[in-house]
């Protein structure tokens, strides 16, 4: 809760605009938690519980959910201090009417059973996205995933583009590329790159938004010629995602690049709590690309907040960087504070995509927003209106393009 | 406008005191603006209204300036939330007397009008001046600029070296050498040094108080012999940048190093908008000529804040490293303010260049070192004032040595 | 002094909380200060005075103690905007009466006279202790140290192994660790093995707690084999490294590792003030060390706050990393505060050890607690108490983690 009133009052009025949340991993099939243990299986839960001292073993599917989750809560006591505690608290209050100052063991049995009550009810779905002011989730598709079965409308499909660029290798990942073209054989740069044309044109076709990917933190794009892409397997990994960067232009798509992350750093970690980064990278490495494609706009995380002043002096500059979200370990409000500041003062403020939640159900989206909100009323009331270089109003429509229009307009959703 | 009364009370006082911009890009032949053009020619402006999707062609010179102003102020809107922003108000608003909380397209022609009325009257030069409280200004000068046809009391001339270090293999910049120097043949090093001594010797006498550079982030200054010199391009500007911090210690000249630019990063971007920063670089690469060169003070300016604790660090230890400034990308509140309170708390006082303006215009001067002034008595106020670790007259006393009376000592002025 | 009444109620509760200091470099036989000279030769003092322009001469030891104060103590008025100033001003305030408000050279015969009269009293290191609230200390203790004649339960030994690791080519190290461990000759790694053996049984019987070491950017541990530890130097240091985190692994030893440091960079620089650090460098270069040894805590420190989001991400995923103190160029309140705001919102409460003193003296532990204590009792009120995710009773219980239990718990004391 904000303690200084201006900013509350801010913050209560920023919760009113409706927001797009561009880049999450909910499964639009099933996009909410159905018990506690979805919410708590989440990697920030099952990891900080493991650093914390949990054995991995009750992870595994042949757990009983409810030992699990017991197991979590019993090993949060250790990490009640952190921004993961704070937002499964406020899912617990907002969600499932939870009243008490902080959650233990003793809470688990009620926690659970309440849960199991209220996300079984058929409109769960609609409530919690009606109650967090959602319009649109991006989502991370599969390049593969038929993209049907659910409102693309709601739910915007974005071409996750990893296994193409990092995987192509692997006879797994190309027979799913050559199934989902219906390509019999996927063996040249020109069959290839004609897979990609019909990903992209049945993604567009499917209401996509945007193409997306991860990138480790020396990955440094650049054209590859055929040849090299034969020799060997970092050059092709540049030369598809080069591949990749014409085919946004081509088909007019964002293209966003998630850069710094370093996977399977703790090879014994629990899944998805694994990765890790590198402050030994930096954006000149993408000085090419972005001089290459002035007609795609870049949508760029960056992993570290060091990172940061690279990102906003980039966007400041090119045309087509836009600077994207808070990022995983730059997602608690020590990171977000300090490197919003700097974008709020350094970027133009058409070009900042303010926050996405990174959520792999509906219910993290209310909780991580209202971090970002908080952090974002509390710098808008010290930075903009005490110093008087913005009214109330003018704050309130920065917020808005920051947590939607930017959206809607870069994405053209 | 400072909200707190205790930072803004100081604020008041520090703005009393009377300033030394220790680095400018200000032609003393012509220093001031003439109008809006002039103004919002400046980079800052010219490379975010690109940025926000403004097309390059109007700032080509065969454009209207009028149309040129429009332009820019047009784009104004989408970058009215930045630190430049408020450089601009803050100058329209004390010069041209503007008095709106914002200002639009709409007030394009009056403001257009009212510089070119104001700006045109013949003490304009020496209203900013006593109105900026400007003793003494700090050129950035070519090595062949004649120094004359100014007051080079006011106007103080600093050798700028980037194109003797970097660009002397351009027969061009050669010949502007050899006729500068009167040499008629600058062919091998013993010329060369000739050549370096004979341009230190007329700007000193021509009250020069610095040599100046700025350096790309992977420079590494080390003694190149000279049979290296003459094999690449690379150990030839290592060996003359040796070369100079030799003849700034025959000459007690300062060296001024303005470290970490990438020169045209975004190639297509608009003049003096091309450059961007690596954050891999370390001032471990300056160590040897910090060792070798005992009795030259090397003034350091560093482009991302992350390198801030570096330079910090290297203040504190090495006796010939002061701190220079909030340069370019780190100039924005949102950077200066931690990087202030790091040098404060680490680096003794009397080490400290507070600030400098880098402005193109005097016009400048003025709101950027109001920035400044406001982060500086925030800081004061919360960091020292009211933990009672100085009463407020030592803390004035203390800005009075980061805003001129170091400079003064520094630089010998 | 804080200013805010909450943080300053917070950091009285605090103060009352008894410490543990897991790292120093007290000589357990000599602990205290005998004289103003004993305090103000800690190299904070001897290098920003230096930096300042204070000669190195009188640093000698043929120099008069007494003018060797009044050096640096002439030279302070050149840094009393420092951190380290504050420390001396807070031991000479709590322990010698010192009632001004700022300390001048006119204070300098009054202050000799009276350390030496208050230091000499027979139970002025009980004293200390008692006022500072120290349970225990942990020294830095040489290998070859007897580990006899002082109390091993308040002076609590840690085997520093810097020597071994980087300095076993030069004869007289081999010397004393062939003396230590009574082996005729360490001349191959089944030797090298019995000698760290023999040395770990040694510490580990006289109350040893941790090993530790201090380690430059850009050290990258992993197993190495015989054949390449007799090629080359660094690959000798890498492979007895890994031999001593086995060690550590079969004595249960926690493995203190001080990352980051470049020794003599400033080659002129007085006793202990030449070394920096190299921002370029990066944890993921311990990812195999921390994969290879899950059953050994790895206590880190870097040095540059840049790195602190690594730290923190390493101990938010690898159970056996926790984060260590804010050591040396980090250990001022401007890197303290954003630092420890990010593990405070990121890690574990369990897994950080909030503070050591790195003291040379035992004055220094308490004016150095004093500012981590405030710039925590800020964040507690700031973070947590006013935002209401915990009540002022939770906050001090989190302190006492930071400050005592966590210790207790990790190195077994």
């Amino acid at each position: 809760m904000l303690h200084d009133q201006l900013a509350r009052d801010l913050y209560t009025e920023i919760c009113r605009l409706p927001l797009i949340d561009p880049h999450t991993h909910i499964d639009p099939r099933r996009p909410t938690a159905r018990n506690l243990d979805d919410i708590l299986g989440y990697h920030y839960y099952t990891e900080l519980a493991h650093s914390a001292g949990m054995d991995k073993e009750v992870l595994t599917s042949e757990s009983d959910p409810r030992e699990r989750v017991r197991a979590i809560m019993y090993h949060m006591a250790r990490f009640d201090n952190t921004a993961q505690y704070e937002w499964f608290m406020e899912i617990i209050r907002a969600f499932l009417g939870f009243e008490g100052e902080r959650v233990t063991l003793a809470d688990c049995t009620w926690l659970c059973d309440r849960a199991e009550h209220i996300m079984a009810q058929p409109d769960w779905e609609d409530q919690i996205l009606r109650r967090s002011n959602l319009e649109h989730v991006f989502l991370t598709s599969d390049f593969d995933d038929p993209l049907t079965g659910f409102n693309t409308g709601r739910y915007v499909p974005c071409l996750r583009t990893d296994d193409l660029v990092f995987h192509l290798d692997k006879p797994e990942v190309l027979k799913r590329l050559e199934k989902a073209t219906q390509l019999d054989d996927v063996k040249d740069l020109r069959a290839l790159r004609e897979a990609l044309r019909k990903l992209f044109d049945h993604f567009t076709r499917h209401g996509a938004k945007a193409c997306a990917i991860s990138l480790p933190p020396e990955f440094s794009p650049e054209p590859v010629s055929p040849a090299d892409m034969a020799k060997d397997r970092k050059a092709f990994s540049r030369g598809v995602f080069w591949m990749l960067a014409e085919t946004c232009r081509d088909f007019d798509l964002p293209f966003d690049l998630m850069i710094g992350v370093n996977r399977r750093v703790y090879e014994h970690g629990v899944h998805q709590g694994q990765d890790l980064f590198d402050q030994q990278t930096s954006l000149i490495q993408y000085a090419k690309l972005f001089n290459a494609f002035p007609e795609v706009t870049f949508c760029v995380s960056v992993l570290s907040s060091g990172q940061n002043q690279e990102l906003a002096s980039y966007s400041w500059i090119f045309p087509n960087v836009v600077t994207h979200g808070h990022w995983w370990y730059s997602n608690i409000p020590a990171y977000i504070e300090p490197d919003l500041r700097a974008r709020l003062q350094a970027v133009p403020k058409t070009k900042q995509l303010g926050y996405y939640s990174d959520a792999y159900k509906l219910e993290f989206v209310l909780p991580k927003f209202n971090m970002y909100r908080r952090t974002l009323a509390q710098i808008l009331a010290d930075d903009f209106i005490r110093p008087r270089a913005a009214s109330e109003v003018q704050a309130v429509e920065l917020a808005r393009l920051l947590l939607r229009d930017n959206a809607r307009r870069i994405f053209n959703v």
